[in-house]
C-alpha cells in the first residue's frame, strides 16, 4: 500500500550488479533433452561446461541528494532474500523506502545461492543438498511466532506467543518470501560480501540473522570502508579468540533483539555467543550498543523484525542510533533535492 | 554507471509483492542435521511440512506522476530473472530506468521457480530436475552470440558473429545473471502471471524469450487488463488451432526481433510458429506488427537486445511503437511531478 503521506524520492538510478564469482567448468555429465517452451521444440542439453559459481546480486536505488556518500547495505538472514527489506508480509512499505526516505542511496542483495544471486548444480559446484523452510520450522523455531508445538496447517488450530507483533495472519505470504539455502557455502558467501563492500567503497551495513555474521566479518575484512554495522538478531558472530576486535575502533557497532528469546533452544545457544563478539568490541574501545527491546517496554517482536507490526517504530530506533552516531545527514526530500 | 544527463525521478513508492502459489504439504521426509552459521549451533531440521510453492515476485516502482495509470509489467526469458532489466552485462542503465524516464511505472518480476520467487524441492513439488545454462549454450544457441563451434573457455579462442553488438567481453558478468530453470513448471507460472496481472490490473506487458508465450497467453487470458504486449523474441506463441486471436481485438501487439536467426537451429525452428500467431492475431483484426531490425538496417543484434550495444536504440524503437499506439502521455519529469 503505498504511503502518500510523504513526499516522492528524488531518484538520481535505479539498478542492480553482480559481483563476486567466477566462471567454473562443469565435466563428465550426460546429456539430457528438453523444451523449452510450450510448443517449442525438443533440443538436447549438454549441462557440462562453464558456469557462474559463487556471485551474488545487489539492487542500488541511487538518490539525487543523499545525506551521506556512504549508501545503507541491507542484508538478509538465511533461506531468505532482499524482498525482505522491500516490504512487509501484510502489504506495507519495507525498510528499504525508509532509509531512502532517511536520505541514504539503499542496496538490498541477495547472497551467494539465493534469489537473483543464482545457484550452481550440487554436488558438482556446492558440497550439499539444499534445505527449505517449512512453516512449522519458521513459526515454531527460527522466526519465534509461536512456542514449540504451536504450528498447525489449520490457522484455527494455531498458536501465537501471547502479544505477538507478527501480523501472524499473513504467515503463508511471509512462506512466499523463503527461498531454499546450503550450509556449505559460508566462504564463498562471506567473499561475495566482501567484494561487494570492495565495489561500494564507503557503507553503512545493516544485516539479519544469518546475515550478521557476514556483516560483522565483512566490518573486520575492511574497517576502512564500513562505517557502522548495525546487527538485527545476529544468529552468529565472530569468535574473540580468533578475531581481533580492537580493528573495530572507529567503527560503531548496533545489536538489536525482540523478544521471547528464551523460550526458543535455537536462539538460547546462539545468542551468548553473539554477546561475547559484543562484549569484546567493547573491551577494545569500539562503540557497541545492545539493545534488548523488551527492555525499552517494547514487548512481542519476533526474529522478522522488519515485518513485525511495529516495524517502523523499530526503524526509527535504528535511525536514531544512525544519527547519534552522525552517520545522516537531515532528511532530503524533494523539495530539497530540487532546491 | 550513472546517467547524470537526465533529471531525477520522482519516486512515489519502490516495493515489492510475491502472488500466486500456496502452501503445499511434503511428508515421509527423512530428518536431517544442519549448521546454520559459522559457530552456530547443530540443529535437528524436519523437512515435512507446510511450504510455499508456485509463487512468483514481483518489484514495482511506483512514480508520483506517471503518465499512464497502467504500468509496464517486464517478463524476463528464461533461466533469467528480472536483473536483466536493470542492468547490461557491461554495467549500462537497463530498461527499467529506460520506462521509468519514459513516465511509466514499471514491474520486474521473477517467474516461478527464478530468482526471487523461491523455489520447491524436487521431486517432491517439481516434477523433475532444472537445468543449468552453461556459457557454450548461451553463446553458441539461445543468445547467438557466435555460431555453433565458436565458444572456448579461452577468452582468446572465441569468436563471436561478425558485427555482434552484445558486449561479448562481458560475458562472465552475463553469466551470473542466469539461473537455473525446469521444464515442467509452466502451468504454475502462467497462472502465476494470470495472477499477477490481475493483482495489477490495467497494464502493458514486455517479454523476453520463454516470457514470450507467458505474456501472449496473458493477454489471451485477461484482454479486459492488458493494454499491449510486447513480444521481444518471443520463443514460443499460442497455437491459432487452440487459441482465439479474435479475443485480442484492441490490444496491439509488436514482436520485435535481432540478428542471426537463420543460423541457429532453434531459432529456425521456434520462429514459425510465433509468426503463425502473429499472422492469425492480424487475420482475426489485431493490430499486430513485426520487426526484424535488419530489415531496418540494425544488424548484429543478438537474443539479448537489451544488452547489446545499441539496447538504447532498440528501447527507442520500442517506446516509439508505444506512442504510436497512444499508450504513453509526455514523459514524467521532476520538475512536471512536483511543478
Amino acid at each position: 500500500m503505498p504511503d502518500t503521506s510523504h513526499p516522492p524520492l528524488a531518484v538520481r538510478e535505479i539498478g542492480s550488479l553482480h559481483v563476486g564469482g567466477e566462471l567454473v567448468t562443469l565435466s563428465g555429465l550426460p546429456l539430457r533433452e528438453r523444451v523449452s517452451t510450450p510448443g517449442g521444440p525438443v533440443h538436447q542439453v549438454d549441462p557440462n561446461g562453464e558456469m557462474a559459481v559463487g556471485q551474488m546480486y545487489a539492487q542500488y536505488v541511487r538518490l539525487a541528494a543523499p545525506c551521506s556518500d556512504a549508501p545503507m547495505l541491507l542484508w538478509h538472514g538465511g533461506g531468505m532474500t532482499g524482498a525482505n527489506w522491500e516490504t512487509t508480509s501484510d502489504g506495507r512499505e519495507g525498510w528499504q523506502m525508509g532509509f531512502l526516505r532517511a536520505g541514504l542511496d539503499v542496496f538490498v542483495s541477495d547472497a551467494v545461492e539465493r534469489g537473483r544471486a543464482g545457484w550452481a548444480p550440487y554436488p558438482q559446484a556446492y558440497a550439499g543438498e539444499p534445505f527449505f523452510r517449512t512453516a512449522r520450522e519458521a513459526w515454531e523455531e527460527t522466526f519465534r511466532f509461536g512456542p514449540p508445538g504451536s504450528w498447525h496447517v489449520d490457522p484455527a488450530l494455531r498458536r501465537t506467543h501471547p502479544g505477538l507483533r507478527f501480523p501472524a495472519g499473513t504467515i503463508a505470504d511471509f512462506m512466499k518470501q523463503c527461498v531454499p539455502r546450503w550450509a556449505v557455502n559460508d566462504e564463498a558467501t562471506q567473499a561475495a560480501y566482501d567484494a561487494l563492500v570492495q565495489r561500494v567503497g564507503a557503507c553503512h551495513l545493516l544485516t539479519h540473522s544469518q546475515g550478521g555474521n557476514f556483516g560483522l566479518t565483512a566490518a573486520l575484512h575492511a574497517p576502512d570502508r564500513v562505517r557502522a554495522v548495525i546487527s538485527l538478531e545476529p544468529s552468529g558472530a565472530p569468535d574473540p579468540a580468533e578475531a581481533d576486535a580492537g580493528l573495530l575502533r572507529g567503527v560503531p557497532h548496533l545489536f538489536l533483539w525482540g523478544d521471547y528469546l528464551d523460550r526458543h533452544e535455537f536462539w538460547v545457544r546462539s545468542l551468548p555467543k553473539t554477546r561475547r563478539w559484543h562484549e569484546a568490541l567493547r573491551e577494545a574501545g569500539v562503540d557497541s550498543e545492545w539493545i534488548e527491546l523488551p527492555a525499552r517496554g517494547i514487548h512481542g517482536n519476533s526474529h522478522a523484525l522488519m515485518m513485525d507490526d511495529n516495524s517502523a517504530e523499530i526503524l526509527a530506533i535504528i535511525l536514531d542510533w544512525v544519527a547519534r552516531h552522525g552517520l545522516l545527514g537531515s532528511p532530503t526530500t524533494l523539495a530539497d533535492a530540487v532546491g
